[in-house]
């Protein structure tokens, strides 16, 4: 099948919000999804901008039954580290269930890396939940390495609520 | 203790750079930073920046034995988050031994929790080593979730080479 990879432009924002959820979906925290289209197109296609996003598409003889042609996306932005400096996160890879085995993820993630290397970045990171193992034997194998289990890294959150009492304190 | 948080300046990363060795040290990773206050220079103080920066300060009267008045920093950015949108992830807080319990910690979380609100974001995030249990301890009281703990995410990483490997296959 073929498929194109393109950077995401503001017209693709309600593809990416529809994509996201059946992401939520399969990651079984739905109800954890805030944000729509108008968000994304906001924050995504602006001066201020704090993603970029690329997406795979069909040609249409091949859309879903939807009448979708895009089918996958990829969104990422800019980190650093203080070992290693600039560094590129990817925070969402996803293709639509009936378009995977056909390289589409292995096609966007590779994209993303070729970006970052554009941009002097020295690592490409993410974060997986455990019990996703079709996930994480996919980015093993690529090889990436599971910084959580080799190293005992952890991941922590402020929410909303405990992160305005923080900056009720700020100096 | 007197003390005070600003911005960094450029002429701050010579502190900044020599404080990152020190909390590598303590992270048993020294080995691990590759970066100097060259870098820092060139990717946060330039128009292109990839972090912001707050110090904390003290008066002359409290420098320490060596003449260092910069005691601590938080190194942080911006990034985003498909479900509740903008998010600030601090990726270093550190405070020199000697001036710990004093407030100082607290404080530069304090305000880039402030600067993140200013931005509108809906989260501040961080990562942890697992065996690091007074800084653990210290954002949990502070109203932090584990997210590892709790929901099983890790934390993947393709490093330099694996990163090249990818890139090379992009569409």
């Amino acid at each position: 099948m073929n498929f194109t990879i393109r950077a995401a432009r503001k017209d693709d924002c309600k593809d990416i919000s529809r994509m996201i959820m059946e992401l939520a979906i399969y990651e079984k925290m739905p109800d954890q999804v805030k944000i729509s289209h108008k968000e994304l197109e906001r924050d995504g296609f602006s001066s201020n901008s704090f993603f970029e996003c690329l997406v795979a598409e069909v040609p249409e003889e091949d859309k879903t039954k939807d009448g979708h042609t895009v089918v996958g996306y990829a969104l990422y932005f800019y980190t650093y580290s203080t070992w290693k400096g600039r560094s590129v996160f990817m925070e969402d890879l996803y293709v639509m269930p009936e378009f995977r085995g056909k390289g589409i993820g292995k096609g966007l993630m590779s994209k993303v890396a070729k970006e970052g290397k554009g941009k002097q970045c020295a690592r490409l990171q993410l974060t997986v939940l455990d019990w996703n193992t079709p996930s994480l034997d996919f980015y093993v194998a690529k090889g990436a390495h599971d910084l959580t289990a080799n190293e005992g890294w952890h991941f922590l959150r402020f929410d909303e609520e405990a992160m305005a009492n923080l900056a009720k304190d700020a100096p």
